[in-house]
C-alpha cells in the first residue's frame, strides 16, 4: 500500500465552515502538517490548531510542525520566483511525506478549498515526479462564497458570467469579476461607477465587510484594510466588482 | 423580533459536504422547507430527507413540504418566463413564511451554494416588497469544487484567471472556463483541441467523471450522459474547459 496525502479545504476562516467530510479525513489521518510561517501570520495558524482541537477526536493523529520555505520576492521575474519557490517546498514536502509510517496517511488543511488559488495540489504533483504516493482532495468553502454569504447576494446575474481573476491581472471589467490575492489595490484604477462588494477576515469574527459604488467607497476601503493590516499583521481580502442595477 | 429565513448552501451532493455551520443552521430552524420537484427528481428529494436525518436532532425542527411551481419552457423569452417563474415562486415563498410562528425561523436547503447560479436569494430579495424578514445565507460547497476535487486538479494555473458561465453563454473560451448549466452540451462547438475536465452527480456515488482532449472525449460524454440521463431521469453536470499544458 502506498502512502496517501490528503489536501483538505478547512473554510475560509470560520471554524464552523468545515465539512464533515473534512473532519472524517483529518481523523483518518497519521499526521496533520502544521506550517509555521513565522510570528505576523500567527492568529492564522493558531485558527488552524482551534479546528485541529475542536474536531479531531482520534487518539492516533497527531500534528507535525513544519517550516515554510518563504518565495524571494527580490526576484524581478514573477514566474521564475514561484517556480523556485514551488521546488523549495517540493522538498520540503518530500520529508513530510517520508515523515510518514508506510501506507500511512498525511493531510494538510488548506484555507478556503485546495483548488482555488492554491499551490498545495501543485506542490503535491511536482513531488510526484520522485515520490510515489496517492493524493485526495477534499473541498472546501471559499472566500467567494464567505463574501456572497456575507454580503447577502448572489454572485452572478441570471444566467450572466462570472469572471475570478488576481490584482495582478485586473486589466478589464467585462464581466461582474471576482478579484482575489489583490496586494496591488487594483480597484483603485477600476471604473469608479463599478459596485464593489468587498470583504476581509471572511467568517471569522475580525470580519469586516463594505460594498457601494467604488468611487464612493474605495478610499474607505483602502484606509480600512491598512488599518486592519496594521492591526493583524496580515489581511485576507476578496472582492466582487460589478456593473450597477 | 422579525421572522428569519435560512439559505442553507448543502453541497454537491455528498451528504458529508455539509458544514457544521449549516448543520447548526438547520438545528435553529423551527421549519425547514422541502420543495416537491416531481417524480423525475425523486432520488434528489432523497439525498435531501437523508441530509435531514443524519444531521437534524432538535426535535422541534420539523419539515414541510411544498410544491414548486414550473417555469413555462414554452415561452420565447428567457428572461421574461424566468422573471414570471420568480414571481410565482416569491408568491410559494411568501406563503411558507406566513407558516412560520411570529419570530420564528424557516431553511432553505440549496445545493451547492446559495450565491452560485441558484436562484433563492434572488427570490427572497422579491419578497422583501411585500414582506418584512431577516435573511442570514449559509455558504456551501460547490460542484466546481466537487469537480476539481474530484479529478485531482486546481482550478485555476498559477495567477491566472477563470471564467464561470453557462452553456447559454459559451460563446468563446479565451480563459480557462467553467460550464455549469449546460442542456444544450456546448462543448460540442468549442475548439476540439482544448482540455475538458467534465463530471456529473458530482460527490454523490453515481458521480462519472471523464478528462481528455475534447475532439478525443467529447463523443464518449455525449453518450455517458445521454444514458446516465435515461437511468436517473435527471443529471447535474458541470465542466471545466482549458488550452492543454
Amino acid at each position: 500500500m502506498k502512502r496517501t496525502i490528503l489536501v483538505v479545504g478547512i473554510g475560509a476562516g470560520n471554524p464552523e465552515h468545515i465539512t464533515v467530510q473534512a473532519i472524517n479525513a483529518l481523523n483518518c489521518a497519521d499526521l496533520l502538517f502544521i506550517p509555521d510561517k513565522g510570528a505576523s501570520k500567527a492568529d492564522l495558524a493558531d485558527l488552524r490548531r482551534d479546528i485541529v482541537e475542536r474536531y479531531v477526536t482520534n487518539p492516533q493523529t497527531k500534528m507535525l510542525d513544519y517550516a515554510v520555505p518563504v518565495r524571494d520576492m527580490a526576484t524581478p521575474d514573477y514566474g521564475r520566483s514561484v517556480d523556485d519557490w514551488h521546488d523549495a517546498l517540493a522538498s520540503r514536502f518530500g520529508s513530510l511525506l517520508d515523515a510518514l509510517p508506510e501506507s500511512g496517511t498525511g493531510a494538510f488543511l488548506v484555507w478556503g478549498d485546495p483548488g482555488l488559488y492554491d499551490s498545495t495540489i501543485r506542490i503535491l504533483d511536482r513531488l510526484r515526479q520522485t515520490h510515489d504516493f496517492a493524493i485526495k482532495i477534499i473541498p472546501g468553502i471559499t472566500s467567494i462564497q464567505a463574501l456572497t454569504a456575507a454580503h447577502g447576494i448572489a454572485l452572478n446575474r441570471i444566467g450572466e458570467p462570472v469572471h475570478i481573476t488576481t490584482g495582478r491581472r485586473l486589466e478589464s471589467t467585462k464581466a461582474d469579476t471576482i478579484v482575489m490575492l489583490d496586494g496591488q489595490l487594483a480597484f483603485r484604477n477600476a471604473d469608479p461607477g463599478l459596485e464593489i462588494f468587498w470583504g476581509a477576515y471572511l467568517g471569522t469574527p475580525d470580519e469586516i465587510i463594505i460594498s457601494g459604488r467604488l468611487g464612493d467607497v474605495a478610499e474607505r476601503i483602502v484606509e480600512t484594510r491598512q488599518a486592519a493590516r496594521e492591526r493583524h499583521g496580515w489581511i485576507m481580502d476578496t472582492y466582487l466588482l460589478r456593473k450597477p442595477g
